[in-house]
């Protein structure tokens, strides 16, 4: 049995985590802390039938868990996680805190210092499927943002072949509603968001754009300039992103090589025929899908990838990341 | 040409008046108001192509105008009603202050005392298809509200007729998520209210019971008890209302009824075949949609009746009352 | 291991059940069956990832399973359910055709005569909460209509305890689309059915009524006759019904009554408080809301029952069923 | 008094084409066609309230029109637009048929030989902002297909400025499911789309890729290759664009480019602020908004345009050009 915790289990990703946890047939759950809900019962605040009172973060009874997860917002991780690694318990962090190397990039892209540098050198980027061998011992897990997972995934196999151009990569991107997280806001109030679509933060302003181009750089060897435009989908979970690159190899080679990278992996799935990837494949699951379309013979190809945003986007992520870290069977309490 | 100003122009059902009466051939509108957005142009606040910038309330230029819509919170019209009166314009109140006609009820169902009680004497409840005489002259028409709209245009011909039962009314209703307004809310959040479907204040506690057994009494002659169950609806706008009573009469009789009552009315349809009425017949109109169903023979009938809650449930049948009001054609502007 | 198999796979009840049955720990799933898609892999049919061929029914091998599951059209099961029974497999059908236990409601209902009447007398109604014990050792299980399914276990407690009014019982339902089956049809074409909501087969004529009335008359020794509306709600799944009672107790009492009746139950839930039952509760899950709204002192309630239609009001409590059936905790591969 | 017919008024384009012309002040509508539902009322077909009858083609009354309206499918205009205009009424054609120059390009695109070539010299291409000048005594218009238009109004002051890099230009296009038609279709079945969200022709295949090529070239003098990936989106109406595009220019000089382009024009808007091009900008509307963001100094443009695909993808710019070809204001019951 692993003991676990959940830092912020209010929002979103950790509600779900908190719901993936509590089926998990090898984690006994010890402590949910929320900062606005405290004192109440996590039933008091989602629709859920669980006996789970949430408490104050810093009332979490840290000794008596293995394993924390954090699930706060990007900036306020950085002190908690230093506790809780101080109190001895490995670390999974849904924030973007430990996701970027460069305490310079953290500065540029979040306009706030990093405040536990020392703490830097240890995080391992948990793109599972990348990063697996080195999860399993990490102490620190940094868990990849949400938009960045389908992304990259969909680019790893061409990017380390070297076969993807370093021209700049285009990637339109649409998430569902869940993503802009339980703060009410205009934007995702309903009638607001119902029966609309659109785009923001796009260009080159997105902070995902930072965990991106840092991975590509090294899964390829050199950088590349993501070009990245994500818009609001009236959906409540999902993200599909169509991806545009070049790429020195046929179709046919390409679907090879992803075949290969990812045969052996539960939760990612190449289209080998002429199926696109659709929200509907992913939505409720641990899953990628990816397909790969050619538009010329001049390299020009279309790569389409399909996540759960708050699943393998984050909660679902994290516990494929856990279950790696502490030995079990990777997809255990994923396959629903 | 009408001169007509605005206040509260940035709640949806405001907002929606503005663009009717921005369409309207008759109409010139000299002001719009609004607390929060005041000195702003409508066009930032909504996504519209208008040239209309929004003043405060204090600075509405009242001489200029020949008439007055509020479309402002239960309680906050009193005040400003009062002000539009003694300013010699006419006032259409979309606020519930006046509709109804005995001040204990104001303060039973809605917990404040009535601050300009001198003037509900001359307050004329301005559901058009009952009342449009004494609409005509009023220099004070109370609109209904939403629900009630929908609910007494399909008790009306029964009721005043005579055939309805004086059993309870049960009224299982159904609105859009506009009904719940623009202020956020958890309930109306994108995530919380798509693909969700809930009941709230079901039984005898919304505010509107007072209005539906206010009239149903006018109507009947006698008292009414009203069992209303309102749920919101995962669409935008919309309003459908599942009737069922008793009434002394069989259905080809009701119908022919019905009919007669509506006959010269543009905006009330009675649906004499089989089909039932649904929001798709309605929504983005200013009509009201009504079939009539007979369950047994007994007397027990389902009338199922289907509005547009920002339009005939509130800023259309505001224009309807006006064109009454100033000898227009009914349909004058609402015919999109 | 409990091997089990599955006829008529491809539609949204029995692909969800599928679903269930693959995540399930105890059970080894040996054919699913599809007229239209038999020679296709189930992942050709819907976007999930597994190994499944569908077979004809013709070709299904029957010596092979202990339990067959069928997710048959109305009328389409009877023949069926004999073959299976006579190749001595236990049978848990969900479709109608043993639901009702007289031959002649058979034929009033479903405008069909019976062909296997010599079956009847060894279904047994499977509304697991009510007839667990004679499921146990059921050989033919007739799994509830997904309408009687949430509305009996609401009524139940009050009407075995004679608490319920010999009035008639107004049920308002409302189900979301994925009720309507997978067939195409305008009603629940994309652009029809979003942003709308209709009301369908309203008063005394749905077919779903027959269940409700038997079983009714079953808990509480006398007949009651059920109203029924149900309307098509723009959402996937989730069924919730208002409905309309009148019984001789107080809401505390009613409370108790409810909390007693379910209190071993994991999948039914009252609601002790000011909160009423909605779809987020349960969509996703096997689980059934029920609230108690009083209206006034003279025994008019409201209760609002909740379940996801696809699970507690088909395949979960199928599978549900099967948990009994075999001896397992009725929770196996239901608790995702 | 404009006389008027509609071919195919029973197709989402021409029913809501049949509801601009009834509200449309200077236009007398002589007949529907529909060969479905001839015979039928159009309120039988549709939830509206008119006194229309549906007609068969043969026997439209072609005599009685100085314009007729064609919604037929790709293929299916061309007999019938030679009829019209041997009958000597103009002709608005909504369908593919004459937006080609090129009878090669016809039949490489949509895969049939274009059987009355002798019409296209005459056929106009009905951008209404762009060709103005020749609609207004065209005989026959060639309407431009929903994507194009918002595409090609997005692109045409930087392609006609001769700012437009030669490089390929990648439009990610999202629509709602109305531009989908009505024909029933398991994409579009509710439960299949809602939540969903998917690509589809990705590529270089989706056959308006011609006209927005025929087009770029006219713009800009020489030859542009589109990249082009349609989704489908969970709303019933608008289409969303996202336009990556290299341009010779910085974004304060583009804007004004674009402003001085559509100063005149009521229906071309042109954000010059931070905000994006959203569908809830123009749902409902006959009005495209356009956006321009800089991604870098290095030319990288997003540009996002969003319309109304029924409206001014269709029959909102239909009754533009008509009105154009008449010589009324442009704004002509086009501005609900």
């Amino acid at each position: 049995m692993i003991t676990a915790g959940v830092y912020g289990a209010t929002g979103y990703a950790g509600y779900q985590l908190v719901r993936i946890l509590l089926r998990h047939p090898d984690v006994g759950l010890r402590f949910i802390t929320s900062r606005t809900y405290a004192g109440q019962r996590l039933s008091d605040v989602f629709p859920c039938f669980c006996d789970l009172t949430l408490v104050q973060a810093e009332d979490a009874p840290l000794s008596e868990v293995q394993v924390a997860f954090l699930c706060l917002p990007h900036g306020a991780s950085m002190e908690p996680v230093k506790r809780v690694r101080e109190a001895g318990a490995r670390v999974i962090d849904l924030s973007a805190d430990f996701r970027l190397h460069d305490v310079a990039d953290y500065m540029q892209w979040y306009k706030k210092a990093h405040v536990v540098p020392e703490l830097l050198p240890e995080a391992i980027y948990g793109l599972t499927e990348v990063y697996r061998e080195q999860i399993r011992d990490a102490q620190l897990v940094a868990n990849p943002g949400c938009y960045p997972t389908g992304v990259l995934l969909a680019l790893y196999p061409a990017a380390s072949e070297g076969l993807l151009s370093d021209e700049r990569i285009i990637v339109d991107a649409k998430s569902g509603a869940s993503g802009a997280g339980r703060s009410l806001n205009l934007k995702t109030h309903f009638v607001e968001a119902n029966e609309n679509f659109s785009p923001y933060a796009i260009g080159h302003v997105h902070r995902h754009i930072s965990e991106m181009e840092q991975e590509l750089r090294q899964f390829g060897g050199h950088p590349y300039q993501v070009t990245f435009s994500p818009h609001l989908l009236p959906v409540n979970n999902g993200i599909l992103s169509t991806i545009y690159v070049t790429a020195s190899a046929d179709r046919k080679t390409l679907i090879n090589i992803y075949e290969r990278a990812y045969v052996d992996e539960p939760f990612v799935h190449i289209l080998d025929d002429d199926r696109l990837a659709s929200l509907r494949h992913v939505v409720g699951t641990n899953h990628c899908v990816i397909s790969i379309t050619q538009i010329n013979d001049r390299g020009h190809f279309i790569i389409v990838s399909a996540i759960d945003n708050l699943i393998k986007g984050a909660s679902g992520q994290a516990v494929q990341n856990m279950n790696v870290m502490f030995g079990l069977d990777e997809r255990t309490g994923l396959e629903a």
